[in-house]
């Protein structure tokens, strides 16, 4: 299986050196070889430690035709959807840890590799390794989901845990957050929730199906969250936390009840022990209950390994 | 896709009135059309509410040789074995929640079930709905994990929780758990940690591959445990908690070390707080760090929705 890698940022970096460590290993779980055949970059002369320098290559779409699966870990909706979408159309299959395109796209993508006899999967779109999608997609498809509810943008939770533990305000918090590598240059689609919407509308389209994207989410971010709003919570036992909320439908044919906001969570639930980076998501089920799952919500490692868990997916459903 | 049904107590009863009161559901999930074809019971006057009563048998073999995919949830080694090895031998699918079985012949059960192009699934044997199982062999697949460790026997767990709470003796807590059905009338499975030993054994050999049963746990369960040891925790800020652990494997063609022991965690710990009939598992891996998931450990609905689970997922995987 010859594999195209699209992006060599933080993600793609640890993508490539795991795949180029250990290639038996990937072999041995995929049950056929697996090939790193190159990595498109934008300006030829990068290098990865233990990565051959020939495999680089900024001609993106010669790649992306001459592989059996790409992974698009560029982000953002141009250039990479449209790689995707050639991959896709030409029976490819795709690996994306693109959270915005998939909550937007994803719908139509799904059908366009369906009708291609291409297979799809986006495990690190949400959660970074925290398995949240499978969970949600498979795993719990015996049962049926009435809600979830959790912390899935790290940034944020990085910033609220910061000005909660260390009585820093907003600002302060995001300047830590920001040299910390927790916060992009533009920061707003963490700031203001959206990254977090997005990945709640991809949750939320598995859980009950439908065809709508975060535009169906209600979503405030945590800017106009103070100092002084984080201590009177804290008071009362409670820490702020931007949740992500879901309430499945109400009859068939309604959308699902979606929000993004930040809430008070009381210090005797779980989701108020979340510290720092880390995400968990609690999918309540009508015969299961509540079933919780939690892990580091990023880093280059971490979802570098729900990427490679996609490809080796993929690679034994259609050996 | 004929379903035969081997079993009718808790779990079974569960699946079956699952499985009966939405058939469009779950033929809309499988791709294909779901039928419940019989239920094999020792005594043919089984009544199920909301399940057709001309689909009990006590023709357990029978049944066996005219389905497409067999559910065992009788447990046990004989005569269930026999059952599932009938099946797989024909290569019809097997979905067990059989830990004991699984535990001690699941090497040679996924090697007749190869041998014969049949597939073998069991989520519902370790934590119930909980989907570990999964996580471990499939999920975290594109990672090494490290070790796990995790509370997997709800019932041990809901003893230490009463004596703990409710300064209850271990006889007053074990008769409150018999009463509530938290334990069998030969509870020494719970109380030996055997149960659990059985878990860790399943999940240590989707870890890191092997050949070993439960006999390779360094198993001690909690009959031992007296209020004095769990106060005097207490009073160090701990509790007293059966924990499954797994280191991985040394060097190649070496055994991970497995224990099951009462272990006293510091209240600061997640383990600390899985309450009453709750599991939980973290398992550590290399480039994901910490990866947590938790559920209701045991309850005839929550472990009937991860036997359709996997229903589902054979159904998918061979349409």
């Amino acid at each position: 299986m010859r594999i195209a890698l699209l992006g060599a940022g933080t993600v793609g970096s640890s993508v490539a050196r795991m795949l180029c460590a250990e290639p038996e290993l990937w072999g041995e779980r995929a049950g056929r070889p697996i090939t790193l055949a190159g990595i498109g970059v934008r300006t030829p002369d990068r290098e990865i430690e233990g990565v051959p320098g020939e495999l680089f290559t900024t001609d993106f779409e010669g790649l992306v035709d001459s592989a059996d699966l790409v992974i698009e870990v560029v982000g953002g909706h141009d250039p990479a959807g449209g790689w995707v979408r050639r991959a896709l159309g030409a029976g490819t299959h795709v690996v994306t840890a693109n959270k915005a395109l998939i909550a937007t796209d994803g719908v139509e993508l799904h059908a366009l590799a369906r009708a291609h006899g291409a297979r799809l999967r986006y495990e690190a779109a949400v959660g970074g390794a925290m398995p949240v999608v499978a969970m949600v997609a498979d795993n719990l498809a015996g049962d049926r989901i009435l809600g979830m509810r959790g912390i899935v943008n790290g940034s944020t939770n990085y910033v609220l845990t910061r000005m909660e533990r260390d009585y820093l305000s907003m600002e302060e918090a995001c300047g830590l957050a920001s040299d910390l590598g927790y916060l992009e240059a533009d920061p707003s689609a963490d700031l203001d929730g959206h990254d977090a919407a997005n990945k709640l509308a991809i949750l939320a389209r598995h859980a009950w199906g439908g065809d709508f994207g975060p535009e169906a989410v209600d979503c405030t971010g945590i800017r106009e969250v103070t100092s002084e709003d984080v201590h009177a919570a804290a008071a009362e036992g409670a820490v702020i936390k931007l949740i992500a909320r879901a309430v499945g439908p109400a009859g068939p044919g309604d959308l699902p009840t979606l929000t993004v906001r930040p809430e008070r969570v009381p210090r005797t639930e779980t989701l108020a022990g979340v510290h720092d980076g880390d995400n968990r998501v609690i999918v309540d089920c009508a015969a299961a209950g509540p079933i919780e799952v939690a892990g580091m919500g990023a880093g280059g490692d971490a979802t570098a390994s729900a990427v490679i868990a996609d490809v080796l997916a993929i690679a034994r459903a259609t050996a």
